[in-house]
């Protein structure tokens, strides 16, 4: 495996989120894209993986049909879901994978809409193309099923439909959200998980 | 002592739950199981030891019987709990207990409810055998008492009765959870305290 | 740039911030200001910038109208406010700007009214000046907007109104707070950020 | 200054304290007492110090009046508590002080009864001397004020009323606890903040 920045951070930031309790019990998946002329490389976590300890060299390498390149692991039944996600947002490089605690409520709070509607905090800033609170950031939610293909494409529906969307929640199972870069994915993370827990704690409080 | 991954895995885990708080005021107690042939051996921590700063030569070493083979500390009283536990799975290699606050508030909670049912959520899939969101984790929930050969033969009936349980709950007191090794126990552990934590907040949200 | 114990001691508060979750997503700001004759220098961390790794030589160096001294990054929208600051309070070497769930959560539930008001804590003889929990501590609030020329004015107006309090709350976005060298404005920020999270608290518990 | 394991142990656990934003603003303080024949000395933090870096070479030296030993501080104010917890409990070797969240709003939620009252949790055995769940732990809970001698009075008092007492809560303002040893100070004072944890969020749970 070629030395490559982008993977050094992907494995920092599952370990960070790990330590954080955001992918508990071997949970969540992380991966990003490389793209060179017109090969696309996947590197992404392998199925039930402790993400407190990931390194590089524990990422599986696919094509963009999800094709093994190389085989030390076996990959995860949602790596199809960071497949859709790529072809939806094709300017992605980083897809971030994550069960909080907040997300959970709050998605489970709000099924069965369609989406999760945020506004009127200065955070919101923090995701990429946002520059007033005054925005409306609309995420969209899905039904969770262990039928990945038609979670496959209600995700590919819900990202056309969500255009700018910066994240999709599954209900009562996680959040998606993804970057130009580990960087971006983080921040959209970080400001997405704040919003979350901002939500959750008010409507908790009533006020 | 014999240098023993296991061993080592259950003590870094021990200090992990210290620093979340989970092991206060020296409570909690964690064992593992070696089978060799006929013979059991059991490493379990002493009584009244900071878990902080747990490391392989505070372990005891007990026979399946709870007969200390090394004599090197008091056994904890509640190692007869982890020899039931032992006899009732006998596929078990590690058992985790700890005291977390949502734990015992849940376990207050539902009690004198025989058991916590958990239900629709994704992390359940970090729990042996579980392969959907769908499954329903129906934890038995015991009365706490001092007196460990009535909760003893509570823990063998309730293993019995819940079959195919991946922990027990003390109300107002803590959590038994184990696993084939000491990162399956530590998986079950997350995902139980996880969900604890969800139903917890989703309780007081009243949502 | 000339090594300066308080340029340190503000990149360690602004990571110690970072890992607390007090500036996701690349939010917040922090600088010291440096008196020597007639010339005012103030360091200032640049716009966009994870403040989990800030670095001594990440910080803009400006001069008290704004100008920068050395250009080495693009100086935050809202560096205006530090400089607002730093006139309206002229004893200030240091300001920590954050956004916390809890300061979040408080300003939201205490907009529009022009302050929050804070009493009877012993906490509060954390911030300068005050040696009685019986002080009544008024930080005033005021409404969030992306117009910083209208924001400056009303936190200039805001200063000098509440003449003797220890910070600011923008709603929904966030807390400036300062002291006369950094070890005092982190004290009053450990201070502040303490109150809000025992006041949401409290007002979850409707006790 | 006499290497003493205890004073280390103090320093050590006033720093981890402040980790988990027990000692927040330079609050709190911590004491050992060591006793050779007729003489008494206590070791204690001084005034307005960071509690996040507290090293051995920080405490004052007193005697049992109070008067410094050495002179390299200012005693807080609070140090005449400390002296009246040592004469009314003379097997206490540490006394630890701590302001947290949950302890602030217990106090604030019970006040003005004289006491509060913790029962039927496992963690109690955590306290000295207690050895089941059913053991009633009574608190005395004073009133807060900046005249510590009256203060002084109303502890001597209480601690003689509540003589099995583990810990003295002073309203919205925190706890004092103690114990034989550094060690045994600290087990009294985790059993403890889990126990105002656990009520205060069963408060809120309206449950």
């Amino acid at each position: 495996m070629v030395p490559d920045p982008e993977i050094d951070a992907l494995c920092a930031t599952a370990r960070w989120c790990y330590a954080r309790g955001w992918v508990p019990a071997t949970s969540g998946n992380f991966s990003v894209r490389t793209v060179e002329g017109a090969s696309d490389r996947i590197f992404i976590t392998p199925s039930g993986l402790d993400k407190g300890i990931v390194k590089p060299t524990d990422l599986l390498e696919i094509d963009r049909e999800g094709q093994p390149v190389t085989s030390n692991g076996k990959p995860s039944a949602e790596t199809s879901l960071h497949l859709v996600l790529y072809r939806a947002r094709p300017e992605a490089r980083a897809i971030l994978h994550v069960h909080t605690v907040w997300n959970t409520l709050l998605s489970a709070h709000y099924a069965p809409a369609p989406h999760v509607s945020i506004t009127d905090y200065e955070i919101l800033k923090g995701l990429s193309g946002v520059s007033t609170h005054t925005h409306v950031e609309r995420i969209p939610l899905l039904e969770n099923t262990q039928d990945y293909l038609v979670l496959g494409r209600q995700m590919t529906d819900a990202l056309a439909h969500y255009f700018d969307a910066h994240g999709v929640l599954l209900s009562r199972h996680g959040l998606y959200t993804w970057g130009q870069s580990v960087a971006e994915a983080r921040r959209h993370l970080e400001a997405l998980e704040f919003l979350f827990e901002v939500e959750g704690r008010r409507l908790t409080a009533g006020c």
